[in-house]
């Protein structure tokens, strides 16, 4: 059975943490939004008359009947079914923690352009834009790349793994985070990135094993872009 | 043994979702950082020299030498092991994903008065404060509030509990953070509950359960006050 994954259409966004897990796993899944009336199917999903586990907001997966929202919780169901996580419980757990993590920096990188109002354009929140971004590399961004570049550092398995010696779903999410951070602060990655060897060599690990790189060269990866949650500001970057 | 949980001692902040369901659960804890001395070893823990598996901030939770962060991780850790959420697969990961909702809730009211630098004074921001308050208050408390008024009307076991017919920490942190919300928001609130009937029943029956009800009239408890995540701004009230 194929799995059924719900975001929206024209983005990376949240659902492309999903996205990388089942490419990596090889799973065979459908993008439903980007097929013929699918994003009318996902709104009436999100509606709650079609089910009884509404999701909030996408993404979300399914699983035959079962309905999986939130990034992390979809990875940690993903994780476990396709060896994408330690089985133990603690491995299990740490994994999870540092995803969870990994979803504080997205959410901090998305008010970077929208410090007052998801609802709003950027055009109406630039300046307020202008001292969050600042106030974000100069203090948030380093202090994120300084924690996962310790946690990479202090694995005694294997400095390109942030969990034992294989590739976990929150290897996937930090590689997904660092390429939108290069796309959305050039300048201040290209100073950051310099101080910080092992998230860089866990990247093009990340993009070179082989279903995640067809992954990237196919059209099912949509391109970074000024709608996701990674965009490219120039006045933002330093 | 005994748990001990390291979070910040003057504040409910995000360690009051894991204290309520310890309590819930009747887990004898140490709430570490109010303890001699306790403030300097959660911190010396956070460096990240004392083990493997630093965290990136409070809260955390220390059972033997496992350390777990991250507050949505620490209750599926708890949750498992005290009956505070449903054996199977579909209904573990289902109060997992509302949790995960609650915490993005919970991260916007932070941010209605902290929208600029969580690093600055709530005084060095407060214009900007004030807008994002007004759009919080308009759009996303009403769209969050519904969304769990929803999930509570669609519970065809009982629409006191979120999950199934049973308590579990999902319906403890629901409760803190309407009661949070009165406590920041009371105007708002005020005309909100009156539309939000289920939550409102949640949120009594969960602070006459015996052991919540001891501890909030404990000194275990502390109060809300202006340092946490839930601060009472007349002027971000409407």
């Amino acid at each position: 059975m194929r799995y059924e994954l719900f975001y929206w259409p024209s983005i990376q966004g949240r659902g492309e943490f999903v996205r990388l897990a089942l490419e990596e796993a090889g799973a065979p899944y459908v993008d439903v939004a980007r097929t013929k009336a699918g994003e009318k199917r996902m709104l009436a999903l999100m509606d709650g008359d079609a089910t009884r586990f509404p999701p909030f907001a996408p993404p979300f997966l399914k699983n035959g009947r079962q309905i999986i929202g939130q990034t992390a919780n979809i990875l940690l169901f993903l994780g476990a079914r396709h060896g994408l996580a330690p089985r133990a419980d603690a491995g299990r757990l740490w994994t999870h923690q540092l995803q969870l993590t990994l979803a504080d920096l997205v959410a901090e990188v998305h008010d970077t352009h929208h410090p007052i109002a998801a609802g709003l354009y950027y055009e109406d929140q630039r300046p307020e834009a202008k001292h969050r971004a600042a106030d974000f590399i100069a203090h948030r961004l380093p202090k994120f790349l300084g924690y996962f570049e310790g946690v990479l550092a202090a694995n005694p398995r294997d400095s390109a793994h942030l969990v034992g010696g294989r590739t976990t779903y929150a290897d996937l999410s930090l590689f997904q985070v660092v390429a939108g951070l290069e796309y959305a602060f050039p300048k201040a990655m290209k100073r950051v990135g310099r101080r910080h060897p092992h998230l860089m060599t866990l990247r093009k690990h990340v993009a070179a094993r082989p279903r995640i790189a067809a992954y990237l060269a196919s059209a099912r990866r949509i391109p970074f872009n000024q709608e996701g949650i990674f965009r490219q500001y120039e006045e933002l970057d330093r």
